[in-house]
């Protein structure tokens, strides 16, 4: 750090507002798989929406790039600085109201969302959003990135569990939209433009938070399949049942072999399904139950009735992304997202376009919504093999875009995706885009090289 | 029409796309019992996006303002145009695909939401939203409106059940955002930014909707207090107890008296709360009960087990604004929003800010969502009562944002409360509102006098 940039910061904020140096630890996020480390000028911790904003004004009166900072749990690199203030929100962290009577809260942005989850619980409501990582990643980067989750296909993203917001955005001004209110039409819908916009338009400094009464029980099961072109038959068959599903997630050949499940021994483990429901304690047995028929062609449904059994499941599904590291040591995965009914041309196209670069491949994530975590495995520090797995992530894009989907479901674009948003939305749309960011922040200093 | 303009549209759109005249029909919406009318140069009827786009680009070429016009059912002014074309959706009605096994449907403007709903209910499908009128209001304007109803406490507003939207935007584009697909955050939000934007940013062609199987079974009660405060303590119970409720509506006392409910002849009518539950059959049946015993306090509950009862209530609840605008012939009635616990105070404000103007007042709509049908009675033709009517108006917004709300939960802004929202908006978040309009619509023409 510049002494002359940290007194200028330690002017705008003091002392416990900037560190003496740059920790590595605010240069990565989960990109560090693809080898991913940023550099920064400096890391600024501002303790409440008006600090924020002041270093924003800082930063637009002498043209610094500002990279606003939750957990550092994204895949996309949208966290990851080259060069400028790393601004973390790690402080804003009080729980300003929590309603339980009326299923709000009102927390800052550098709240985890296992804490909003526990906090909801212990009042017997729910905040439905569960993208991993849950004790480290933060709300306010949730928001920014629109994380999804399993409980998605029930629930949808977390954009739709927000009434209200509070951003600081160029020059450095505190604006809310929306707020403990459940519908509001009366303005353009900038509290959604904010959602997903990965830190481009403004810094997320608070939120309101919808919650609903907690479901009274859960429960999943886990099938497996010989194979992809079945377990997505069996996938087609759960939808079209109607049962009322909080999650449907998959697991392929190549992903289930990463990770061991020891409710599984000895099972031919070609493709996995899981399910889960949620609701009443009776409506639960019998939905899962209707599922379990519906599954008729598994070779082996693990159903559980014990919580023991049940959280085995989840540790399993959850264990996915790290056992499927640790094959060579690095991975580039993606989360590209494809209309219900072409899921297993998305599987088996990860599957050949891995063939075709000489890559191990494989994917896993979220049946219900269409949305895929496929991914190329790549030795650490192996240029040839992340050379490949880019341009293997190319094709990868193109086939979801050629199947009528999305290159980003969950993600977002960060400095993975760069340049891919410009390939595939109309030229208008593009150009809407980009003029909705010179509005925003027309010096383009907020967490520049992403997005767009 | 004059005979150059008219010759002009139909060398663009041909004979069957340009009305020989301007029906009065195309004037108006509901905000006719405000004394609204409005008036045009020409009305297009096009057949398609391309037509829509074409349209445009007359417009866009030539100055002329275009006034994009659903089922013309909006509460607002919206789609009331002053000067320029008119064009409506209406013969923008094919279902493109439905495929019920996927719970998606892409339907193009012009479609009815009831026709959505029957479509979908065919197949065991189930499209949540339920504004009024669904018969004659559009999917294209419900969602330029966002438009919300009852069933909006549990499931949301129109919005949230959009996954991809076609849009025309000037200068006579026709672009897409999102598509068959359950998550995208690849770009910007632009489908949120177009849905409830009153046809300013753009011309909403098609949508790609999102369903999901119907609920068993659905029971409603009605529940009578004997006041406001006491409705609203009872209301408040409700929430708190965590039910899974569909519905949650209030009715009080002055519109209570303006529609007879042919289900509770005799009693002491002055405070309704209707509660619905929808799922399994059995969980519908439970929670229904256990509703019943929250509302202990009630001095009658009509709890019908029939179908010919169920249907009962809802005529009754569905004939509202008729019954109301049928006493004095003509109504002012907003659409204020505010935190679920400020229910009372925005209730009975309502009531006083109407005594201050001398002007019957009532209220009735969503008390789950805090959103509030706060309603001025009028005599038609009489401007003293107009001119009342706004000035409580006025108050009225005031009430809701002081209370921590927003002046507009379902209708949107509209003619009929332009210049409001620079009043509750910070300047610099109205900015950024005004500057979104300008990326879109430069030189002014989508739907001019609307939202800003």
């Amino acid at each position: 750090v510049s002494s002359s940039l940290r007194d200028d910061l330690l002017s705008v904020l003091g002392a416990g507002g900037v560190l003496p140096d740059v920790p590595r630890s605010y240069l990565i996020d989960e990109t560090e798989t693809r080898d991913v480390v940023g550099r920064a000028d400096a890391v600024v911790l501002p303790a409440s929406a008006d600090e924020v904003a002041a270093v924003l004004r800082f930063a637009y009166e002498t043209r610094i790039p500002v990279v606003p900072r939750g957990g550092g749990t994204g895949y996309a690199g949208g966290a990851v600085p080259d060069g400028g203030i790393v601004l973390s929100l790690e402080r804003l962290k009080a729980v300003r109201s929590f309603d339980p009577f009326h299923w709000r809260m009102h927390v800052e942005a550098g709240v985890t969302t296992a804490q909003v989850r526990e906090r909801a619980r212990a009042s017997g409501l729910y905040f439905p959003p569960d993208p991993g990582a849950g004790e480290q990643s933060q709300i306010g980067g949730n928001i920014a990135t629109n994380a999804g989750g399993p409980h998605a296909f029930k629930y949808g993203t977390t954009g739709a569990w927000v009434t209200g917001l509070e951003v600081v955005v160029p020059p450095g001004d505190v604006i809310h939209v929306g707020g403990p209110i459940r519908k509001d039409v009366a303005g353009y819908d900038l509290k959604h433009l904010f959602i997903g916009s990965e830190g481009t338009l403004g810094i997320i400094t608070a939120a309101w938070l919808r919650l609903i009464p907690a479901p009274e029980a859960s429960r999943a099961i886990v099938a497996f399949f010989p194979g992809a072109v079945e377990g997505c038959a069996a996938i087609d068959e759960l939808l079209g049942s109607g049962l009322d599903l909080a999650a449907i997630e998959f697991v392929d050949e190549e992903a289930l072999a990463a990770t061991p499940a020891a409710f599984a021994p000895g099972v031919g483990r070609a493709f996995a399904i899981l399910v889960e429901a949620e609701g009443a304690t009776a409506a639960v047995g019998e939905t899962i139950e209707a599922a379990a028929e519906t599954l008729v062609g598994a070779d082996f449904i693990y159903s559980p009735e014990t919580s023991v059994g049940q959280a085995a499941i989840w540790r399993w599904r959850e264990g996915m992304t790290s056992g499927v590291t640790a094959q060579l040591g690095g991975k580039v995965s993606e989360d590209v997202v494809v209309p219900l009914d072409r899921l297993a041309d998305a599987i088996l196209g990860t599957r050949e376009i891995g063939a075709r670069h000489a890559l191990r491949a494989c994917s896993w994530g979220h049946a219900g919504d269409g949305n895929l975590h496929s991914t190329f495995m790549v030795r650490r520090g192996d240029p040839s093999d992340f050379a490949a797995a880019d341009r293997a992530a190319l094709e990868l894009f193109d086939l979801a875009i050629r199947l009528g989907g999305s290159i980003s479901g969950e993600h977002g674009i960060g400095t993975q995706k760069l340049g891919q948003l410009e390939r595939y939305w109309q030229p208008r749309a593009y150009e809407l885009h980009t003029k909705l960011k010179d509005v925003f922040d027309p010096l383009g200093l907020l967490n520049p090289g992403k997005k767009l």
